[in-house]
């Protein structure tokens, strides 16, 4: 009975965090001048290349950092500690379905992995290791929470973006994999903070991690609109070499004019 | 052609390996103290529970280093990647089986938790998070491939515990389960070495680490063995709690006398 | 011969990096709302509080963070670790001058100490761990480059802030001590550039780090500005004690209307 | 006054901590196979020199274990870091002169810096890692206690060395200088305990720490001595490359006869 309780009083809370994260998330389509960038204009393959480059760099980091919540863990339970090393098999190697997309756009290998991060996904980087490293040890799973169940969220910046490119399915694995593979991930993190969160602390970290981290993603798209600006402009010093991208050409949206 | 000649390559170095171990394990049988205590005179419970008590203490860690394996690993497969945290997560809150041992035989959850770990224990916990996170990434393996097979060369050793302290399967589980799953998990571990060992480096790294982790084994076993003369002779400073082990009487094997 | 030839190379190097960083600051002073608020209008003391708390926060992590450069580095002099512990040791304790400025403003110890830090300055925090512990060893004295060296550039935000709110020295000490610690400081931090840094990827490195730590800072200043209008505008979920801290209105500058 | 007795309690407690350090060194020297082979044979260069390679190799890791007490302890006073980050300071570099101890007795540098470690002085270096890093944080100063006044304990042993290699003082910086050097260093030390140990735990995990250390560093001498004997017996799979060092033959002692 009173397990039972615990159990409702989790999937309230859950479902309260729910309700946060859909606030945010439209707040965060209304604001952000990536989206719009996407949304409003014929879509540039840079812009989508920019953006894809970073997310093969923060998503080369995210099995390690969930792992490393429970290398660090005190006083957990062994299902999380389970839950932690599971999930980042799972996560293992998915940044390569990220350089598959930009090789089937015409990048090099070499130039997917000699690339750079811009500073705002360093810096999402640096604080996925650092929530996955201190604090309340649940706090990954707030960013678990959002992360996993984005493409609802982001289904038609997607569309956009295939249909100004004219990509098929199979240049665009890594979305197309995610939005299956999450759903399952998306059921086992709500199980995962269902059964693990038990206090009220622990709720409070999962939900400062789950906005904060959203946040930090907010700016790393927005660096990568400002970056794209420059690089549209003729003032980047950076990625100057997706001007040079050899099937750029065969690509639909707008062809670089420099 | 080149892979297969590979894999046969790699084969042949895991069975060279193997045949090493063989032998490693044979010279410690006919080194260790502890074995020969265990042998050669009725088992006295208190050495069986100080052994079990450490294998609580290391393999509480088991699951952490393995997955730190992963997390430090700079340029490894994403295949050996997922290998790391797939085996973390089987390991995952294993020493609750040692726990559940102890605790059948008489002892208190508090007691086993509060226990301290010997020195030649915590060396060889601070050993394994020293190769699984430093220098080359393969070294771990070293330690899962002789420590996932381990029940074969041991078996002698713990049908004798069963025998002189009348322990059912039930009251082993920590031996029983891992007699099951370490067949399944060793196969696993000869499958990783032979796809992810790429040079002479790598598997010189994993002999060094197999040899080295069984020798700082050893010395836990004989710390045990030392610790539980103490403990006989009346000597011992820790561990005493186990002379009052409530269950103690009904156990087989030689009742303490002070 | 061709050890002064790499001195002055370095010297060179150094006073363009010097020449950049400058540059950058004039930006950010011009383009940053939480400068423009400082000097444009009367100092409200809860701005000044909460950006005081902010570095509290992070100076509380900088001796930490710079002796983990020393921790982690390889394969460098042992003159370059040296001056990262000394660095670190010097460092050490300096958020207590924070704390006891803002304890002389009225707030209490215990306000001070669990006081949330905002995202952005947890932010700074995770990127200043990543830059000490990953990547070029030298990363770090990038941060230090304009760290120490910061108050000739604030020095008129400091001034307006110190005559509106009628502080006297002793109630800024942070800045104070900071101001000639940092001289000499910043004369460390120059040897230290033209002692250790050998190749134009080392450069490449702290220059790096000097654009990406300040503007990260620029974000938590701006961040800072963001939370004391929503306390301004009585729409704060956050740092709301600050309306009720004792002192305050024996404070100069603008007393909390609400 | 209450200070004053709280200081008076800690200089007891440090004596106390002192007296069984003298009994446990006692023990050491009369049970250690390698301190009886120095004192009861003519030394041979190679032990001598196995045993600074071993020295050289610990000491590397010493400063930065050091420091990362430091960058690892939570609530402990600015005092104490500022006393991790001084020491580990201090402590830097000091494996150089190791290294030029054994280049003065006829070893190149490279055959230095690429010897290996034994598997205890591996064990040593991980487990002052996991002092330093794991439990109560004044841990690491119960190494620190021995470590900067052994050299009243071995004072013979480098006599006896000294002698029989004939070596000059430039030719034993490592323990000339230290012997000075640690003087001074092992007042910090005791200053240290006495100002930063407030609790009964915090002495016993000193003190459990001041036996851990001190037993492996015996058992990494140990592992000299076996290590010299099957290289004396031309059973050794390594450190072969000592039979060959140029200068040898110039050198006092056993001259290897094979």
């Amino acid at each position: 009975m009173k397990t039972i309780s615990a159990v409702n009083l989790n999937e309230k809370k859950l479902s309260q965090l729910k309700e946060k994260l859909s606030i945010e998330w439209s707040a965060l389509k209304s604001r952000s001048c990536f989206i719009k960038g996407i949304l409003q204009e014929p879509v540039d393959p840079r812009l989508y290349m920019l953006y894809m480059l970073q997310t093969y760099h923060y998503t080369a980091h995210n099995a390690r950092n969930q792992a490393l919540t429970g290398v660090i863990a005190k006083d957990v339970s062994p299902g999380y500690l389970k839950y932690c090393f599971d999930h980042a098999a799972e996560e293992s190697g998915h940044e390569m379905m990220a350089v598959a997309d930009l090789v089937s756009m015409g990048m090099t290998h070499q130039q997917v992995f000699s690339s750079p991060a811009i500073l705002e996904t360093d810096a999402l980087i640096a604080y996925l290791y650092w929530i996955s490293s201190t604090g309340n040890p649940m706090r990954r799973l707030g960013y678990s929470l959002w992360a996993e169940s984005s493409y609802g969220f982001i289904g038609d910046v997607l569309t956009k973006v295939k249909g100004d490119l004219k990509l098929t399915a199979r240049q665009m694995t890594f979305f197309d994999a995610h939005s299956d593979i999450d759903a399952e991930h998306a059921a086992e993190v709500d199980r995962a903070l269902t059964l693990y969160c038990k206090t009220e602390a622990d709720w409070q970290a999962v939900e400062h991690t789950m906005i904060g981290t959203l946040q930090m993603t907010e700016r790393m798209l927005d660096g990568v609109w400002h970056t794209f600006n420059a690089l549209r402009n003729g003032s980047a010093l950076t990625f100057t070499f997706l001007d040079r991208v050899e099937n750029l050409k065969d690509l639909g949206g707008v062809a670089p004019t420099h």
